[in-house]
This record gives C-alpha cells, structure tokens and sequence, in this order.
C-alpha cells in the first residue's frame, strides 16, 4: 500500500543526520547494506520478507505538509533545512534478495544506493519491515518444516504485535507455505484464502452443543469445523457427531480441539469419528502451537489433518527480534566501514552467490563463481520499480524450492547447522586494507575485531 | 486515531458467528471479559495500556463499502447478513481498568456488553491492542524500575514488528515513565519529547570523528551528543573531548556508548571527562539494553546518565505475548464459563477492589469491601465514550504511584511474587453453581478443572 509522506517514520538523529548532511553539501550518493548479523538460536536458516512494504514505503517517500508544520514547530531545523526536506524523494537505487528466498547471517539481504540523506532517512523503516517479516516468515517456515504435509492457518491476529503487524503476518506465513489465515483483512488485501471456525463463546451462547452445531451447520452448509472442548471434548465429540448424521453433513466437515493433551484427544476423536462412519471428518488442532509443539504431535503419530497457529508463530515467540543492521558501506567511491567492539561491517556493495556447496558473499562487481547464481537482484532504479510487484505465490513456490534444497543439518528444529558463507577474495581483501588504513588513521588504539562476512 | 469502518479487522469466525447468531435473531447482550490468565515468568504485575486504541477502534467500528464489497465477493453471506453487517455499529458499554495501573493475573482489565453480535465481532482487535500494549508498558516499567532514576530514552522503532507497533510502544513506554522516544512520528502523533544523537554512518561519512563531531555541534549547538565508538571508544571520547573544548560547548552534550563493555567504558570516559574538567557532560548508554542488563550496570556502578533502551523492550523479548482471553461471561440474564482443560473462565461481570493487603475480583454490582477502591471505570456507554481521552502524563503517574505502593517483592525483576488476588465469595458461589449446572446438563465426563479468579 503506497502512501505518501512518512518522512516522520523515523528515529531522531535520521533527520539530524540528514539536516547535517544538507547542510554541509553532501550529496555524495551512499551505499547501506541490510544484513543479519548472526541468526538467533534454534535457526538454521531465515526466509526473507517485507521488500515488498519496504519498496511501497521508498515509492510514496517524502514529507507531507503536516509533517514539516510539525518539525517547523519543534523548531529544531532552520527553513534551508525545512525545504530540502520538503523537496526531499527517494530518487536511489535498491539492490534486494527476492521475499521467500532463503538466506543465512551476514548476507546482505537489501542495498540501498541513494544521495546519502536519503539513504538515511528511509534506514528506520527499512529495518523495521524487514527485521519483523524476515523473523516471522523464517518462524512460520519452520513450521510449515515442523508439520511435515499438514495444512497449517494463521491464527495469530489476536496477539500479533499491532494491527499492522497482524497483516504481515498473514502475509509472511503465506509465503511461508501457510494455507490459509482466519484474519479477514489481511484476505482481502492480499488475495489469501480465509478459514475460521467457531468459537467457545458461540457454544456458551446457545448453552448447548448440539444447538450450537446445529444452527452453524444451517448457516454454512458448504463448510464448518465444530469446537469441541468447551465443557469436555469426547462430550463435544458426541454432539458434532449426532449433529452431522442428523443433518447428513458431509462437504469440508471438520471438528477442532483447542485444549488438553491433543495427541491424546486426537486420537480418541478419529477412533470416535471412525466408528461413526465419519472417515471423511478433519480433525483441526489449535491452542498454543509452535514448530516445537507440532513436530512433538506428529513425532507421536497424533491423526490430527491441520492446525491453527497463532501467538507463538505471530510473535516469533522464541526469537521476536532479529540482529539486523543497516549500515554505511560506500560513501561516494570511498568504501567504509565501522569497527565497533562485535558489530565490525564489511565494506562495500554486494552480491551474494549461492552454489552446492554454500554461499559466497563478494562485491557487488565480481563475476559469478561457476555454478553460482546471484541472489540480490534490482528492484528499484533511481526511486522506480522496474516491474510488477510478484504474486505471493511465486514467493510462496520459491520459499518451498529453497527449503527443499537445503541440507538437512540446515533444516533441523534445534541446533541446526547453516549452509556454508563464506567471503570472496576480493572482499576479504578490501575489509583487510580498509580495516588497515582505519587503523593507521587513528592513533587511538587497535580496533576491537577483524571484518566478518 | 478514529478511522470508520475495520469491520474485517478481525477473525472470520467473528463474522461467521456474528453471521448466525444475526440470523437466529440472538441480540441478547453478551458481557465478554478480557484478562490474563497467567503471568509470564519473571513478571510480578502488569501494566494496562492500549484502552485508548480500543476505544478508537469501537468509536469507528462498521463496515465500509469496500469491505462489504469485498464480503459479497466471497459469497460467504447472504443478502440478509451483509444488509446486517451495513448497518452494525458498535452500541455498548465497555469498563475498563484506566492506563498505567497495574493489575495482575486473572483480574479483568476490560469488559464489554453489547448485543452479542457487536460484542463478538470486536473481540480481535481488543484483544490485539490490550495484548501488545500490555506486555510493552509491563517491560518498559521493568526498565524504569531497573534504572533507578537516570533517563531512558526509547529506541525500538527499527526492529518492533511494524509501524504501528512502534508507536504503540513509544506511546506505552511513555506511560511507564520513558523519558524520551527516538519515534519522532510518535513524538508527533502523542505530544512526546523526542530525542537522538547520532549514527556511525554520520562519522564514516566524514571519515574522521573530529570533523564529524564538529559539523554536527555546529549545526545543533543547542544540545548534542557525540557517538564514540566507531572505532575504538578511548579514542572517539578524546575526539568529542577535544571538540568540546574547541567549539567550548556546554549545553546538553553528551557521549553515547554503544558497544563494549558498558560499565568498564562509562568509568573510563567518566574519568576522562572529569580529568578534561567537563564535569557537566553526560554518558548515554545504548545498545541491546534491557531491564536486566541496566540493573546489573547499576549494580556495577556505571556512572551513566541515560540509557537508549530498543529491541528488547520493544517486543518485550522475554514475554512477547501475554496469555490474553477475552471471554463471554454473561449472555442475556445467564452467567455463564467454559470448562476447557486448563481454560477455565469465571462467570458474570466483575469489578476487581484494590485494597491494602491485595485485590479482590467480585461481581461487578458488589459493594466495595471496606478500604478498598474499584479498578474498573466506565469509559464508553451505548457506543460513546463519557469523557475527553486522558492525557499521557496523568496515565504516567498513575503508574508510578502505583508501582511504588507495591510490596518489593512483587516488583522484583527475577522470580518475583504478585500482589495477592482473592476472588470475593459471592464470584466463587457462582463459578460453584454454574460449573455444578453445566456438569450437571453435559452426560459426557466431569470438567477438566475448577474456575480460576
């Protein structure tokens, strides 16, 4: 969703920085890479998400009128200040790996070239989108990994992080392979299919199991999964099954458990059912799941057809953040780089090579090592898209592709072992003598680490 | 902020159970409770937060063209359920517990009544504000508490989980006593101090710190604060010293530590600044804080001023969600609860009375024990909120006064005790009698639990 302005999207010291920057004429154009820095525990891999959001962001950027009222209110910058600002678009160019790919720590994910001000300014959101959807792409994944063929359903609108943050979510566990979302929304904008069920409230409200049933199945004919663990869930059982041989329901029938020891239940549920006659029945699981939880039920052979996963998988309740950064790697021909104590930056724009045997991180001009294929490709040409935006569904096609390709140690739910990354030469090289002349240029005392990748 | 419309802000089965009980002519009023039912480890008391956000939601709530539109697309509902939808605003009543008190586990922190349907379809949203919002205000007094009277500034823009999320924590952190937001976008929309220093793109883009310094000190010379750790801290401490010197600022400057050992490098650059007489320059601290972290700098006696506290404060890391529920209590003239397995609920309205010795959760129409004061108020009736929105700064204090009269070992930020809640005898009398009830009308297997408060 393009919307224009969002100059104010922003911490603080971006619109300092960039106030300085115009002040002193430097309109050198700069290159900041996005990267992640070292994967949280437990991940072997991360998928990428949020280029699109970030892309939309870049494509309405600037400063609407309300915004420059207000910081001409905050008096902090002076009117030369102001109207750069207000003339201010993101004119750059960015460099992204494509939502769904898979990548590893200290990849690049995304580059901005831009007027160095500009590059700036747009640093906060950029992070932001791609920190959070990367996390939760990544989560949903290992879900989709976890639930080895079951079919899996965004429940996590409820405790997502913010409205905004439950649209994302939507979207990054579509990518990811999810097969539906119950956030309605999120449907709508994006084109996902929308699945729901009922809740224990709607039982409550009849007062009655088999009522409650009875008047839903009338409504949705063509449809609908019954809750049964309101009061007990063989109780709740019976009644779905009185209530679908009554009324001969029989297209997309289903019954979820919420609560209790599901591979348990699950199991006394299909025996219920099947004895019924009622073979064609799913069994929709939901209540608290992860990848954890999931591999756990299916690891006990739980007959259990699809789940709903919500706040764990919503929040990435085991690694809600990423270590990503956003930092300085050119500045007009000039490549830099920081050497703060373990957060050390490599120099320069970049290219990521993928081969069989790992990763290559090189700069941005070397040619592709043999069997080697670029990930980070244009999508945007001084502030423009050069093309359509892609169907989630290619994301989609493409997130399943990397994964399958991934070794199995890279794969695992704990303690996973990454794909192999290493530095080109000539990258390695170029952080050396950067680093080098660093050092030489300030007196005061050895830099705290040498380049990572 | 009010936008009309967002009825497919929520989850489908919200639409799909409005849909029917519209249909089978159910408009009794529904009383729905929103609580938490359990702490996360090492939190002793919650700060409420995100009513506001709930109040404009409901202020709003309805169906807009587009949204019923696309609902019609989806042939999910007739005729009769979309002309149902069109006209649907919310007309009920909400109490709530006022912003930045603090509650705790089991006590209901929001209550709506309203025709079942209006009631239902909210329930997302609500549940998503109260959620997220909570748990950020509840970490942020972590940190407050943790900091022991220097200054916190929050940083969590880039790596919260969406935009809006990084408002709703600027905002929140503000209510549990932040004393700034980076957010400049929050400093804007919620009247907040907004501050910054600098990034070390700002110093790789000058090469050099003494110049980059002074190019910023000359354009902010009412205040700035110089980053020294781009390269090694000793040195980028005597670059802000030297320049301190030479341009003789002395209004509102500071250092920022960023990486390293912060307790070792803030007396290092204290003695620094105090051998080079600068006595009045601060040390600002940043750089993967939260409130454990603080607390042992503060235990290690770090002379620093102020911390810059992101990430982990703005996910709330450790507790990135809170097991939220907001649960039908009461349907027309009939309390009513669900027995799910470790999901008990309490039926009927509440009121929770704080008293000197803890809480007590009771029926709402119960007269308040002596010594006690109610903690829900009325802030909406029939659809239309009594009063102008608070201001921050009384939510602020309320939460500061609340957290002092704590007993300590609730506040304690490691394996801390809550505040003791009781249910009040005639709530359990009732959870007793309904539970008997429901047992008694359901053949299938005793309940899998008894009411919690």
């Amino acid at each position: 969703m393009i919307i224009m302005g969002g100059g104010l999207l922003t911490d603080l010291y971006e619109l300092n920085m960039a106030a300085s920057y115009l002040r002193h004429g430097m309109t050198d154009r700069a290159t900041f890479s996005l990267f992640v820095r070292k994967l949280p525990p437990d991940r072997g891999f991360l998928v990428v998400a949020g280029v699109a959001d970030c892309l939309d962001f870049l494509t309405g950027f600037g400063f609407t009128g309300a915004e420059l009222d207000y910081l001409e209110r905050t008096r902090r910058y002076g009117r030369d200040v102001l109207d750069a600002f207000e003339r201010i678009r993101f004119t750059g160019d960015v460099w992204a790996v494509p939502e769904g790919r898979v990548v590893f720590a200290g990849e690049p994910v995304l580059e901005v070239t831009a007027p160095i001000a500009e590059a700036q300014l747009v640093e906060t959101v950029l992070l932001n989108h791609m920190t959070f959807q990367t996390s939760v792409a990544t989560k949903a994944a290992r879900c989709v990994l976890a639930a080895g063929g079951a079919q899996l359903v965004d429940f996590a609108f409820r405790r997502a992080q913010g409205i905004d943050a439950a649209m994302a979510v939507a979207r990054a566990s579509a990518i990811a392979g999810f097969a539906a979302t119950s956030n309605v929304e999120a449907g709508r904008r994006y084109g996902l299919p929308v699945a729901g069920t009922m809740a224990h409230s709607f039982i409550e409200a009849f007062g009655d199991e088999e009522a409650a049933f009875a008047a839903f199945a009338a409504d949705f004919p063509t449809g609908c999964t019954f809750l049964v663990d309101t009061y007990d869930t063989p109780g709740g059982v019976r009644a779905a099954i009185a209530v679908i041989r009554r009324m001969r329901l029989s297209e997309r029938i289903g019954v979820r458990l919420d609560s209790g020891d599901l591979a348990e239940l699950s199991r006394q549920t299909r025996r219920m059912l099947d004895d019924a006659g009622l073979h064609e029945v799913k069994i929709f699981a939901s209540g608290g799941l992860d990848e954890y939880a999931i591999a756990e039920l299916v690891r006990q052979g739980a007959p259990i057809d699809a789940y709903g996963v919500g706040t764990r998988m919503g929040v990435s309740a085991d690694a809600p953040s990423l270590d990503s950064a956003y930092k300085l790697v050119a500045c007009g021909e000039r490549p830099v780089m920081k050497l703060s104590a373990g957060k050390v930056t490599a120099p320069g724009a970049k290219q990521v090579f993928r081969g069989p045997s790992g990763d290559v991180v090189s700069l941005r001009d070397e040619p592709s090592p043999p069997g080697h294929r670029p990930l980070l490709e244009p999508v945007m040409r001084a502030g423009r898209r050069p093309a359509a935006p892609e169907p989630i569904e290619t994301m989609r096609e493409r997130c399943a592709a990397d994964i399958a390709a991934l070794p199995a140690p890279a794969r695992a739910l704990r303690d996973p072992q990454p794909f192999e990354v290493r530095r080109s030469e000539r990258l390695a090289e170029l952080g050396n003598r950067v680093s080098a002349e660093i050092q030489a240029a300030h007196a005061g005392g050895p830099p705290s680490g040498l380049p990572s990748v």
